[in-house]
């Protein structure tokens, strides 16, 4: 009996100033597909939603792919082994896979990789385990290198990789200052993670003025995941030798920010002989199971904490990647497809 | 009998869009100061004018002392010993000395230096053997990191520090582009400096179609000088794993730029995972003789060659800098103070 597979189709690429949702998608109903040799049949069990996702349905340049129109929207998830012809791989075992947004999908790629579900609930395989906890461990301690006693900033700072670096760079001995976009998260910053200042960029009259409060000392290492006019006035406290490290740029995909360009006064890199640096999770491929290893470490030690926001079914993907972009979640965004194995 | 000397004062400080001229500064006339023990008196053979002058007569942040009203207008020159009452230097010593825009000043500071005649011509020392040509060196080396084959691109190409990096570049089996203002540079540039291309930014319509054909495969190194509208057309064509070399942000200077600030899409730095960094010459002052001994090897063996542009005489010096903020000398801007020694 074949299976019944729910996919999410991308209907049509939105504007670069409109926030996606249900109206850009099509929920589609196939037959679940067969795996090829050396490939597995995954069942979803959580699917990823991640701010990246908003550039692969820009049709501009890019660092990978876009989706076509037709296409089954892409995304990582956690799931579960059905069907395999892939050595070493058997029916049962939770693996992370990038199948998109559907029940079902085959891979056997190299972001293909067995989960170990006495590690850590196995939902983490997408966020403090996944590609947003490593990219907060490699981009703040290869591009940040923060040292004890150092101011580090963190924009999106409650977020899925945001939460994860200012909790490192607590563990690395540093004034850890959020920036985030409402109460309930300035909250979350200032408890549950720990730093020592938060910012709410959408409650502050006076953003510089809030910076210099928070930041009394200058900031050293700027960790940015959104850039937009917090970038720059984070940009007009640079101490000399600070490091920016550009992690992303989820502004430009706010259709409220009034401009995509950062008004960048470039007096403000040279005079303290600042570093930006862009930066890309792929390039640490090799890296991963150093960065795994210590994270997970820390997260055994209760020394970094994980929150997620979980939507409940494949049906409500759109409307939580909307939610997403929104700034609606607290930690990392998934949505459940299906039940974990018993 | 007591020396007479002539000295510009900053009469008032320019406006932040105004370019300074003779307007701002009044020619004084007084005795020439006599020697402290441990400093020299110095008689100004010539005197260097260059872009970072017009951030110390502005009052903004900045990384060293600005010029206060009524204060001798700071620059570096060369000059004669005329009298001394510091061990090792003697009268009749050819030096490089700080001591600002007058025929005669007193030092003893880390910044007087004695000139070897027989290296190459006196005048270089406050060029390719000085401040222009360690800040070439060192900013294209450390931050820009070049590696044969890839393609360089250079900003204020024929000035005194842009001159030197390019060539540089060149001797380093790069692709080096140009980027000046005026045809008499542009030719300069291809002949005698040996650049492979050059854009003139007055003269060319598309500035981004005409980097894209300079650089048909893109640029790894950015080197500076200037920012503005050539600097944001430029990181659209930066490779993966590009350098940014900031070495200076003159179109700041210039009133004739719309903005100070530079429309920055910051996935222009993203992407490509790029490194923009700021430099200042100051950070290398213990490495000056290995720059140093570098330049004069290159020097001797013709593989760079510099150029000056000489304005005669003291009084000259404030339209001759108004000259080199509006780009109207070639190569290297000196004032003629007083006669070489014979």
């Amino acid at each position: 009996m074949a299976i019944k597979n729910r996919r999410w189709l991308l209907k049509r690429h939105p504007d670069p100033a409109e926030l996606p949702g249900p109206e850009h998608f099509t929920l589609d109903e196939a037959k679940a597909p067969e795996p090829a040799e050396g490939q597995v049949l995954v069942r979803t069990i959580y699917l990823s939603l991640d701010p990246y996702m908003r550039g692969r349905i820009n049709p501009a340049r890019n660092y990978a792919q876009g989706v076509a129109v037709g296409e089954v929207m892409t995304g990582r998830v956690i799931g579960e082994v059905t069907a395999s012809r892939r050595p070493g791989y058997e029916r049962g075992d939770i693996v992370h896979a990038n199948i998109g947004w559907q029940d079902y999908g085959v891979t056997g790629d190299a972001e293909l990789r067995k989960i170990d579900p006495k590690l850590a609930p196995i939902s983490t395989g997408l966020g403090l385990l996944g590609m947003p906890g490593l990219t907060a461990y490699f981009c703040l301690l290869d591009l940040g290198a923060p040292k004890p006693g150092e101011t580090v900033l963190v924009t999106a700072a409650s977020g899925a990789v945001g939460s994860v670096a200012g909790q490192i760079a607590k563990i690395k001995g540093c004034r850890a200052i959020a920036v985030a976009g409402s109460a309930a998260k300035i909250a979350y910053c200032t408890g549950e993670l720990g730093y020592d200042a938060a910012i709410d960029y959408n409650a502050e009259p006076d953003l510089a003025a809030a910076i210099a409060r928070a930041a009394p000392k200058g900031v050293d290492v700027f960790f940015d995941n959104v850039g937009g006019s917090v970038h720059q006035a984070v940009i007009e406290r640079l101490n000399v030798g600070a490091r920016i490290a550009l992690c992303g740029v989820m502004s430009q995909y706010n259709p409220t920010e009034r401009s995509r360009a950062v008004p960048y006064n470039l007096r403000n890199i040279l005079i303290p002989r600042a570093r930006m640096q862009g930066f890309l999770i792929y390039d640490y491929a090799a890296r991963e199971r150093e960065g795994l290893e210590a994270l997970a470490a820390w997260y055994r030690e209760g020394r970094i904490k994980f929150r997620e926001t979980i939507a409940e079914g494949l049906e409500s993907a759109p409307l939580a990647f909307r939610g997403l972009l929104r700034g609606e979640n607290l930690g990392k965004q998934l949505v459940r497809v299906g039940p974990e194995p018993i």
